[in-house]
């Protein structure tokens, strides 16, 4: 149980999601030092949160952006809830996963999440905001969506528990984030990924962040006014692609000398660092600041691919190795900030390795709500309390049976990590199965961030223990597998093709 | 323009559709004589609304449920809309149409009819019940939904316009007619097949039927109450299967010598003629019969196969050929009657053919709605007002480009006019176009009525004429075409194949 300061009862829930920003994205050291990217960026309202509550430095969330969200709604691991790939048009099969000789498409969950059952290719599980809801709570959510593919009831997350939803359907990224192109819907009114319920701004010199920050702002001023603890699912569209400069903030990096499309890039993520602010400064105002929780994160590592312009490619989240849709550090390390004065001491630090999923459970303690049962997320309430606080002993897990790229490529995206596979980490150690080519990589991130030396051939007996462990858990769950297109039968799990290997 | 009476203005609409009942399964005659099989049945009910109004003996529907009710509601042939085979499970593709040596099947909307677009293989149009909304009706339905998909928006009809929806979701048919086995929730709460809606009569000795009964006409004294006309849709479950009996009214037939199992098809019946009797002395009762529409008929012909026991196969429909899923005239001409005193003469017969979705304009033109353009229904107001007149010349035409089965068979159901075909009736001639093997059939009504002379050989010009025809109007619309396995093409059209006969 629970034991709270009387004033922290039941606070208030501020949970501010980033969309494909990396783990040195803002000007907070997640790292082991400053670097060269993090000098890139100014976040100074990023930067409070983690000055007055605590930051964690390993903190983890999915390759893509659909299972990262499905996981912080249900509390389950991608491999069970069967969304592992990101959702687009829903009631047919994907096309995404076809691009591959020789492997077939995993059944996954390709209709993502729904309110019931009966839709085939779906998950329907308790969510977060449906037992918030119950637990007395106002809930809203602004932005993003990304939860149920188009055209199912999954796609509007007001059926999902959600009483206000300003923004969000089933599309994974903004057609535009100008006020002036109607976010997308002024040269064709049926842009699937148009956004959503802000007509009011429609031709107005605004941007997407800065609309849904004031729909956000009128929203908590109702919750409060009317005397109910909310929970403020706040899932910024930045800094997905469109690539589209924030002329409020580009000038500044391109003087700084970022060029055309790296200080776009820079002015999403000023533009996002500033509504932060501006719902802190109304905390502030309203006087609740104390008794609201404020998390703020990413749901994978930003894109390395398609529009980004570094020197080097899969460099943007250096000294992390690669990016989106990888599981190398850089696709599913993220920024994790939470300020809590109720419970959490100002400047802390946590280094114990957390998942985006946690905050389910979590959430559902702080708030007194019904946690389900048997979840993969765990309640991080003790590592809030006291930064060192151990948890129990688990491994974490991660599954991508799927081709990553976008819905016209070709060929999948191709990059360190990247491709059909599953992995674990335990400790310091992470193993890393490939099933297009049963290849193995395992790393020691205590001394190597960077995932530069695969220790797997000098360690045969970690490989094993870590993938006996890894196919224990997706046997259990069934999780879905690739299908080999020559025998119409699933891709051996990683123990199983270790040890044909081995023989 | 319509010119009704005054007191005939805005009618209330009670449109009552049975399930697979068959065109001899009443007491009214539709055929040239007497039949055996009407004989059988005892409906006064739909006797006193054929006495009192008109019946049509050439009234058609389509040959399975789904695409009746979707063309019922969009006033569409179902090679437009698309849904050319029954609903069940949303989000994928169907397995009843993999049974197939040679051929793939069509990409049918297997989602069915939804609010909005966004879903693959679905559609999206505006409907009855929105539009008669629109037009100040209180729209309501009971009874079987079936025009989406399970898990889909579309599965729930108070998605596509009314305002109030008793029993109907996406399944085809009830799991059960007992109140004491909860229509189906009993010993399985999730059912796919279990009635909704229907929890406070769970337990109780009640018949579906009478329950749905009670429903509508406590909906119907609401409307009255409130002023508002109304659209009554009273979709019966019956006599689709579960064939069991209604103890009510299973003693006297089977006292009359027919056996287990048709006597429990009879009363099923004689419990839908039941119901009708009290809706028409409900209407009385509130003295809106002058100005009420009332409509019954069914959305395909009896079953022929599963539970039916009549000592010849395919004679359920006798004098007609075939039954459900056939395009033989078993499997696709309805009764119907009409009774409506601002309008209908009572007594009276029309010989006009006439399909099912020709009620979707006539409801909105009696209503004063607003008709979309380029519908394939025709307005049947003129044959309301004189069943002498004539409707501008037009063919029918009937596509089924499926195998019609349940969905745990091994082989299709095969009888006379099955398997995936279109076909075309203009004037007395029939044409029907078989995919599997491109053979072709052609029948006189009016001198064949049970199409037992195929006279394709004899008369190759009608045949050329009729298949063109067809063609023409498949290619127009993008008719959804069943797939050569070994080409990956879709079959010829009728015209195609005949040419390639021809040379």
């Amino acid at each position: 149980m629970l034991h709270l300061p009387v004033h922290a009862a039941r606070p208030n829930i501020l949970f501010i999601l980033a969309d494909d920003l990396g783990w040195q994205d803002t000007s907070v050291d997640f790292g082991p030092s400053r670097t060269a990217l993090s000098a890139h960026y100014r976040t100074p309202a990023i930067e409070r949160l983690a000055k007055e509550g605590a930051k964690f430095t390993q903190a983890y969330s999915c390759a893509v952006c659909s299972p990262a969200r499905v996981s912080f709604m249900t509390g389950l691991n991608e491999a069970r809830h069967g969304v592992t790939n990101w959702l687009f048009r829903g009631g047919s099969a994907p096309t995404t996963d076809l691009l591959h000789p020789t492997l077939s498409p995993a059944a996954w969950n390709w209709n993502g999440l729904q309110p019931g059952p009966g839709l085939a290719a779906s998950v329907s599980r308790p969510v977060l905001p449906a037992l918030l809801q119950k637990a007395g709570y106002r809930t809203m959510m602004f932005g993003k969506g990304h939860l149920g593919a188009a055209g199912t009831p999954g796609a509007d997350p007001k059926l999902l528990g959600f009483d206000v939803r300003v923004g969000g359907r089933a599309n994974g990224g903004p057609a535009s984030y100008r006020g002036t192109k109607n976010f997308g819907s002024l040269n064709r009114p049926d842009d699937p990924n148009r956004v959503w319920d802000l007509d009011s701004y429609w031709g107005q010199d605004i941007h997407l962040t800065e609309a849904l920050t004031r729909e956000a702002a009128r929203e908590i001023r109702v919750a409060v006014a009317a005397g109910t603890p909310f929970f403020c699912y706040f899932a910024h569209y930045a800094p997905h692609m469109p690539i589209e400069p924030d002329e409020r903030f580009a000038p500044q990096y391109r003087a700084a000398g970022l060029d055309q499309n790296e200080s776009a890039y820079a002015s999403l993520i000023a533009g996002m660092d500033k509504s932060v602010g501006d719902l802190l400064a109304l905390l502030d105002e309203l006087g609740i600041a104390d008794n609201t929780i404020v998390v703020f994160t990413s749901d994978n590592g930003a894109l390395t691919h398609r529009g980004r312009t570094m020197e080097q490619p899969f460099t943007h989240n250096a000294p992390l190795s690669s990016g989106k849709g990888s599981h190398r550090e850089g696709g599913i390390r993220v920024p994790l900030v939470v300020r809590w004065p109720g419970l959490v001491r100002p400047g802390t630090v946590s280094t114990t390795p957390v998942i985006l999923y946690d905050w389910m459970p979590t959430l559902l303690e702080i708030a007194g709500g019904k946690t389900p049962p048997d979840l993969d997320g765990v309640s991080l309430v003790p590592l809030l309390r006291e930064p060192a606080a151990v948890l129990a002993d688990r491994a974490l897990i991660w599954h991508f049976p799927n081709f990553f790229g976008p819905l016209e490529a070709k060929v999948p995206v191709q990059g360190p990590g990247m491709g059909p596979s599953s992995t674990i980490r335990h400790g310091d150690w992470k193993l890393i199965c490939y099933y297009t080519d049963n290849r193995f990589e395992l790393f020691n991130l205590a001394g190597d961030l960077g995932e530069t030396r695969n220790l797997a051939e000098r360690e045969p007996g970690r490989v094993r223990a870590l993938a006996n462990e890894l196919t224990a858990y997706l046997r259990k769950y069934h999780a879905p597998m690739p299908v080999v297109k020559a025998t119409s039968k699933p891709v051996p799990y990683p123990a199983e093709a270790l040890a044909a290997v081995a023989r």
